[in-house]
């Protein structure tokens, strides 16, 4: 098999194309914040003049800087702006960090399920993904020993965890640090949905190993999804050869992106839009549960992963037929992985409550539940 | 050596760090315009409001048609929008084609002297960059009889060329699309200078071939490379696959960045773009003639490829002299390639008049030649 023909699609993006075509349709499939950028962020904007010329490649210092006190503030920890480098989206730091990290055939680690552009994006440059299969035993983390008998060469985890929400505990996540940095494995740690926290903060990777490779971004908890900005934080040995695979893969992220992105970090704003998404977590919970098998409460992110298998053994023509008959789109939990994902679907309250309100009305009327 | 290492760096950053410690320093180093954008592109961004999604993984549709239209206006091609992605930079097309045409281990043809972010991206991809070298006596243009004894699966040319500024005649770039028609190579084709042509409008290898794969952006003549926004052009046929691997690699480009695009085809704006850059290429050539060989008068692009050989045999140290006696900044020839770039410099004519004449007063000083 040619190389691209191993990327698999997103079945989703049928479900997106087919649900935007039905003006009534209740969104639960899209991925995405659906609140408008901070006040700072569209008056930097609305702004701007005249030439719009490249940044460095890393990305605007001053960004970099940004980012460093976010951590300081955040976790508590000194991360300097020398490790960091903004990247276009965490889409280009996940294909960085694979960049620098693997060799074509060597072997990654990632959950199933999980986020499918990591195999997909390996794929790409001929990494081996190896599936580890997790459940709600361990609250859809992978756990050391789910490592042993396994030779890799990199890990990637996320916290919270597309497409259950979950979060790694500190204790696992402090486990799977020492693991790594024992035998040389690098641990990549994506940690785009940090912010969107709604139990107890989330810990970063950072905070114990320096060689982890964590990975954000813009379009989550800052809600600048189409600004296509991640950043990641490297270790200082590896940021010369970074910067040279960015002089070529991306030259710069938009230079407009960066410079608003600098008024992103506006505490105000970003404890309004954490409540909001935790009023809808904490609704849709309370709504569905009756309805699904819901494995785990989501401690972040904006998803839930939802246990059909008491109306279906078939995740995809139960997705299309709740859109289908109910003008409701969710996501089928085939585009996750293959570990059970027939049986799951996967809801994202990015609308407004009583959007998600009349979703679950049409889903019960769906199911017969009135 | 592990696949990141083998990625060179560009020398010219060091020059570009260096010259930017220098207040008075001229700049011939740097390879992206500094006139500011359409009119029409400013007033897009000032007038933003509110939430900023993700696009389609494509691009906006109205962009890939106002891209379908200019083609149509200045090619007479008719290309339809099914055919156009949009793409972070050139850089993200570049990546993009390279991915789907080529598998691990498989070569690609590049020209030497060329644009070194070809061969490193290869490399990223385990792809085997394949250096033709070239030179005056074909006006640094590839042709088909310096392929026949290689065994190659793409081709990839760029016209204007960066560094020499030359075009591919329509004859050779007939002939080069034939020749990798028949014989199953995939012609990629790097228009992303075009528009900024000097003594002909330069010809689309869309002309010759349904099959090659184009590549250009917004970066060079409408003046917008902080927006990273490219466009690819492709089969038909591998829409899909194009489609799926850029749901992975990018989501999409900068949605401000393609809103804001869509108003860069204005033909008025367009025209005094290219009137300035033929005004400082007639003026560049004409003064460097007298100071060096320069083995072709650029027909487009911003650069001027000069031979310093009468001066040193090394244009690294050159350019450091230059730089530190004169305070004038120019890019060693080595970041192109190993073909004799030694003895020559790149001069990019990106800033206004009076900086080039001044520059050209320090550098006949440092030459002795007053």
């Amino acid at each position: 098999m040619r190389r691209c023909d191993t990327l698999r699609p997103f079945i989703v993006m049928d479900i997106v194309r087919e649900a935007a075509g039905l003006p009534d349709a209740i969104h639960f499939e899209i991925g995405q914040p659906d609140l408008p950028p901070a006040p700072g962020v569209v008056r930097a904007l609305q702004h701007f003049r005249g030439h719009v010329p490249y940044t460095e490649s890393l990305g605007l210092y001053a960004l970099r800087e940004a980012i460093a006190k976010h951590y300081h503030d955040t976790y508590g920890l000194e991360i300097g702006p020398g490790r960091i480098a903004l990247t276009q989206g965490s889409s280009g730091a996940f294909l960085l960090a694979y960049a620098l990290t693997l060799d074509a055939g060597e072997t990654i680690a990632l959950s199933d399920p999980g986020y499918p552009c990591y195999r997909n994006l390996a794929r790409l440059l001929d990494i081996e993904p190896l599936a580890i299969g997790v459940d709600a035993a361990t609250d859809y983390q992978i756990t050391p020993d789910m490592l042993q008998n396994h030779e890799i060469r990199a890990l990637h985890i996320a916290s919270p965890v597309n497409p259950t929400g979950s979060c790694y505990s500190s204790a696992n996540l402090q486990a799977l640090c020492r693991h790594c940095d024992e035998r040389g494995i690098t641990l990549i740690s994506d940690e785009l949905y940090h912010g969107l926290t709604y139990d107890a903060p989330a810990q970063s990777a950072l905070a114990f190993s320096d060689d982890a490779i964590v990975i954000s971004g813009f379009s989550k908890y800052f809600c600048l999804p189409g600004f296509r900005l991640g950043w990641i934080i490297l270790p200082e040995t590896v940021m010369r050869r970074a910067e040279i695979v960015l002089q070529n893969m991306q030259i710069a992220p938009a230079t407009l992106s960066q410079e608003a992105a600098l008024h992103a970090f506006d505490p105000e704003y970003l404890a309004t839009v954490r409540e909001t998404f935790r009023t809808r977590r904490d609704y849709l919970y309370e709504a569905l549960t009756p309805l699904f098998d819901i494995p785990v409460k989501p401690d972040g992110a904006f998803y839930l992963w939802a246990d059909i298998s008491r109306y279906s053994d078939d995740s995809l023509t139960f997705a299309r037929e709740l859109l289908h008959q109910a003008h409701v789109a969710v996501t089928p939990g085939v585009d996750f992985g293959a570990n059970r994902t027939r049986r799951f679907v996967r809801f994202a309250f990015t609308r407004e409550l009583e959007h998600l309100q009349e979703g679950v009305r049409r889903i019960k009327r769906f199911l017969g539940k009135t």
